[in-house]
């Protein structure tokens, strides 16, 4: 008894291991292309777009006339094993093959057409009676179906991953905010002593950062609803039905929930993909915030005793091996390093993005690669440093109260009424002789007791509301 | 006679040259920082806009009564005098100085005040009656005038310069779509022969992708809207009226006929850029755009015999010291050497971007430059392409013609008609015996003449509109 | 019956699995950073250079009195396991953990200890007879074993595998170059025709390109040479045998044949991985020469008939799921894509260089990360692009010499005889009556028939040897 | 009187500015690329290099009978005015032009050549006796002298401007690190608090980081020394003579010095430019250990009073304009700026390096550019950093002394006496009840007061030397 069988293409038969559903082309890539393969292979969401799209893609040639309605039948309850998950191990495919993802859009189709020969009681690798190109493939190419993938794995991506995550965590800072509202402290400009603002400022800003880099990641979306389904080879819609692409992009879009729809230059929509390099350079600016809200905790926290010290952040391991009692600030550490990476990876998209030629770009799998890496990198990351930092924030207020004592820059609240130079004059004077602010007024008679008093007053400087 | 004068801050006294405007902070910076001085000092746009951001200052001050009028028109005279352009020479400073970019905002503090003040008849460097800092910077710092200057710079130059340079060579480009929109060419993929297309939609494609880019970087807009002013030096707006930042606002709004407003976080306008970050990224990408159109269009006019061919564009200069007769793209090579220059300085404004630290992001300046810079690039190299590149594309008819009809792909057409596989066999016959693809689909029986000419039209495969 | 079993460290007790070697500290990480658990395992290559890390400073221990030798004995018996692949499931933490990678330095010191507590008959998470810290981990720190391991780690797979791979591909190309010595063809410069060359020539250019990133590659094995191995906590030392760096260290080189030594200065070697920024961006330049030949590939093979066409390359499977027939380059596309990942990984890399503070770069592990995967992804894609491209290159001896005939830069032999100004005209009227150089030329009488057929001789203008 | 002169090329007669030395074909660039013109004229160096190149080029040709020795002289004049600087305002047009440089190459021809008919006698424009192409440009070809050019251009300055003031600066750190060779301190890794440290050592990893980097900027040098020069249009040499490229290289060792030589594989050396790649890389790597250094310098100073407030750097400004008496680390700032800066640079060149075809990168003059910037960057912010910060750098003693006396981690000394879990739990006690570190390790009664003493020493835990 045989442990393979036949699958054939265009350039001939190749052997098959019986118990997998793909086909030549498949076989042919797994052989061709050993490249990164124990950590590059297409995961569960890309998978799951491409059922998407094939299953989009039947119900609209059904519906078009295109496909017979049983093969339709067969092909969507294929595709919908595959979007369960239930067929992932048949995707064996890398990263690193072909730069139109041409291979892993016939894996979709070998293993969506296989899968319904067998639901027809047909023979694997027959191609009979359901084909993978003449049906699982009709109307498309690899050229238009698999930026359509992508598009659909970002965005999918995106809402159940990312948004969940960071929002989570933004929500977790926002509470932090409001409940340090009217800690006052010391502020930092320069890493030098400044004015004061309260807790809730500082953490405030992180909050209306992470807002703004999810705003940016949001303002990405309208180019990613827009799909190259209808395409097919160069844009043309060559061999489609004229009103196949719409509607496979309103079928997608109501498996999804998302309002994808059939882009208006089929063209562009091969030969670049700026939805996907603007939205990767979104996760770069969102990731950017995060690393300066991560950086700002870890200096806060910094010490416990020879730094800053005016946040604590909770103990999730010891943190040497060597330094017994030691408690560093890893969540902070994971978190910026996701971030640098978001840089690499937003690197490698860019430059991806710019190297198309004539009618097709031919890096979308690096890029798509890269996007989704950028995504799920940062919803978990995040999540980690919700659960067991930023959840855990506290402020030290004798440290934060000592700190903000000894602050010289409370005589900007001067300013206004003894004007830039004088004020200049008395914290030079005390800095100079390790006195207070207090003093040093005093003793340049520039102020009287009472007015210093009434002046110089931290929590009225930070305008706190 | 001196040929110095004495200026004072709150260091003490230093000389300046006494034909110069400026007064001891500018002229400190200028000693210690002699940093890149042929091609880093600040240019007209960053000049205009600290000029625009002071005198709307002065405006907001006078109307709340934070500054007395009579001082106020002094002031308002010397900054439209920088907004116009007459004391450039006064801006010695370059872009490596402090992180804040305290210094320029010192320098036109400086210049304004000794402006004023010899406007009013007083003696420059006495800061009477208009002091730089409790009446030019009155209510403001640098960490909020400085950032503000930037997005007043930045939405100015996009307005003024990009936006017109781009949509220029766009609207070219479009035309050409147009005036090409019948002719068929061979369409590629992976750089090898694909089905047809028109040269109407290949250029087309290109407009779209332009277009791409051009929204986004409209889409960053509202994020540079976005003003620090208020803030003053930790986001808190000590020093200032309650209701400065709002009216600053809106009196540079004025000045600008942009609808710049105050930032509803101020913290996090000073501690961080990321509109610049997302204008820098949006940027990349129309970058990324036009990098593609200008490699299509050498590409296509490679040759000229040994080449594609497709595509004849101007000569405007002699192309080789050594070959005779050669003629280079070479607008498109400088300006896809002005993308690659874009790419570089978008990584130094997102790194920097991520710097960072509690109240304050020091990169203002290098950020600023950078921004500044792709925006100059871009427009002008844009134009210099418009002008004398893309007005002059022209199709080799001849050319196009002749590779059209030894287009193996034409093929595709038979797929609906005779399936996938048997029109793999006709082209691979075709391909390996180097005959024709009629001649080959005859040979090997699978349509007849009739059908073979009915079906493969080349102008219908373009779905050409 | 129990299926954990309780690990304790300084924070408490935790349950661990009981078929786990693993204590309580990596259990503590496999909670706190879920962070890209899929793809981001530590792989086979690090958890081995831990190994022979750990063995090497059990062997210096012992050596130096500072470890009981029957301890050593089964802590090398366990290191070995680790060396030999037996444990690796044993290191189940990611790349996003704490920035010190000190969670994999205990990972290792758990694991080794609890073996070495299995062979000495002990009770596993007793610590006794041999304690993960006092003992495993003795005279070491995080901060010196895990930059030492990542030393271990790239230097050992830039042996066994990118050297090798590259060195193959190289070794192809060389022989294609030999091939090809005496077929003579148009250059290109600037994508336009210029004077001819030979195929081995152009192909040669790429073996000296390919030549020159290896040697970059060399150029970087100094820096990973030195180790940090003996600075433990801070540099200093602190807790280690004066002689323990040098002895470790020597001991690691005996195990991996690689001149591995002690660094020079231990504070750099933690605070700062600079050795592995420039490794990188070695790798970077390998991957961009790599780019450019995989470029030159693609285009010189671009057609079949409408491109240039001077090469062919073998078919590995059908190139479109639409256009049947379709061959496309598509090992190209794979190795470009892999060096614009590698492009990424640098700037992940370099980023995460830069952002050490004090006595410790916290990014070690992103580092790390990213300088494996490229080389990973380079050698495999090399090896690939070898097997199943490279070595099957072949000329179009038809096209390439039809291309040449037609080169009008074949005029450029004329400039001694003629000068420049008259070999242009030549030329000019060639291209723009479309005749061919000799008839322009005698046209123009510039040189009689006999003259222009002794000087224009295109293997002669190669300076072939 | 006419103000204008005609000149003339292969495309016809243009009118020059009688005042200027160059021909037609720079009059044509600066008609067409009108891009940065502010900002982006080749600035020195550039122009220095080019004279060189001609200069050199000359003689070889007359050693070698290939050009009469009367236009030599000539020839060698002029290129001598070049190169001392006399004729930079000849030298109008700016980086984006053609990317060969071809423009820039006849530039100089152009100015060599009317300025030798000068000399001679002649009329300019007249190309009598002294032809730009067929005398200055002799033996050559844009393909191989811009490149050569862009080598002899980075050695000169990195010889004459970066190695110099990096090694002022670090040799100012140096002294630093002897002159504080036993002040102990607080050593901090993750910005905990970790075991003692001197200053001298501290400072003293920052040297050899720096010394790394300029090690880094030295191996890059070889590749530089390989010189195109020789290999003319395609690298193959036609219409040089075959000893020309040897003979100009040598002549080019002579005029600057450096052991230049010509390149082993002039087809690599025009269609790649590596060796700019690997150099841009190590001043990549440079840049990133001196923003490590500013970085912890800027630390170190923070406060005065509510940060780590070890260090004193000097103050050259007033820190704030509103803020009075504010002293910020701006000498920091600018250098980081600017090694932010470099990191964009770096990432233009590589991108660039990447985008060579077949026998010519076209990305030349924009990698040369932001080599030459990030050189010149670096040496002015390591001067003016050296100058105005580095060496006033200063330890605040007591603010260190208090510091270290409340360090927990001092407790890593009892490891080898008591082991590390007993160690912890004091370092616990005494964080958690904020005791000192004796006083918990006596009440834990772990060791005796003598013990105590005798083995928690701070100067002794620094192993220092």
């Amino acid at each position: 008894m045989s442990l393979t069988r036949n699958e054939t293409d265009s350039m001939g038969s190749i052997a098959v291991s019986a118990d997998c559903y793909w086909g030549a082309q498949t076989e042919r890539s797994v052989h061709h292309f050993p490249i990164g393969v124990a950590r590059f292979r297409w995961q569960r969401p890309v998978i799951r777009a491409l059922g998407i799209l094939k299953r989009a893609a039947a119900e609209a040639n059904v519906e078009l006339g295109e496909l017979e309605p049983q093969l339709g039948v067969w092909i969507m309850q294929a595709a919908d094993e595959v979007i369960a998950g239930m067929l992932d191990r048949h995707f064996p495919l890398v990263v690193f093959q072909t730069g139109s993802g041409t291979q892993s859009n016939m894996n979709a189709n070998e293993v969506i057409s296989n899968r319904a020969i067998e639901l027809a009681g047909g023979v694997m690798g027959s191609k009979q009676p359901v084909h993978p190109n003449d049906h699982v493939n009709r109307g498309q190419s690899s050229n238009d179906t698999f930026p359509t993938a992508m598009h659909i794995a970002v965005v999918s991506e995106l809402f159940s991953q990312l948004f969940p995550a960071v929002t989570q965590l933004r929500n977790t800072l926002a509470q932090k905010a409001r409940d340090y509202h009217d800690v006052v402290k010391t502020g930092r400009t320069h890493l030098q002593d400044a004015t004061p603002i309260t807790l809730g400022q500082e953490i405030g800003a992180w909050v209306a950062q992470i807002d703004f880099g999810l705003a940016a990641v949001h303002a990405a979306l309208p180019g990613l609803y827009d799909l190259a389904i209808g395409g097919t080879a160069v844009g043309t819609g060559l061999n489609a039905h004229p009103q196949f692409g719409d509607l496979a992009a309103s079928r997608i879009a109501q498996l999804t929930g998302q309002p994808f729809r059939s882009a208006s230059n089929k063209f562009f929509a091969l030969s670049a993909h700026d939805a996907m390099v603007q939205v990767s350079a979104a996760l770069r600016t969102l990731a950017g915030g995060l690393m300066k809200m991560a950086n700002d905790v870890r200096w806060l926290s910094s010490g416990p005793r020879c730094g800053i010290g005016e946040l604590r952040i909770p103990e999730t391991e010891p943190g040497s091996s060597i330094m017994p009692g030691k408690v560093n600030p890893t969540q902070c550490e994971a978190l910026t390093m996701v971030c640098v990476q978001v840089f690499g990876n937003d690197a490698a998209v860019a430059f991806a993005g710019t190297q198309g030629n004539f009618q097709l770009n031919v890096y979308k799998p690096v890029m798509l690669h890269n996007v989704m890496e950028s995504i799920a990198l940062l919803a978990d990351s995040c999540t980690a440093f919700d659960q067991f930092c930023a959840s855990g924030i506290a402020p030290d207020l004798d440290r934060i109260q000592s700190n903000l004592e000894r602050n010289l820059m409370l005589v900007t609240a001067l300013n206004r009424h003894i004007g830039y130079d004088k004020a200049a004059a008395i914290a030079k004077k005390a800095q100079h002789e390790g006195s207070s602010l207090r003093e040093a007024a005093l003793a340049l008679a520039y102020v009287s007791p009472a007015q210093f008093d009434a002046w110089v007053q931290a929590l009225e400087m930070t305008s706190n509301q």
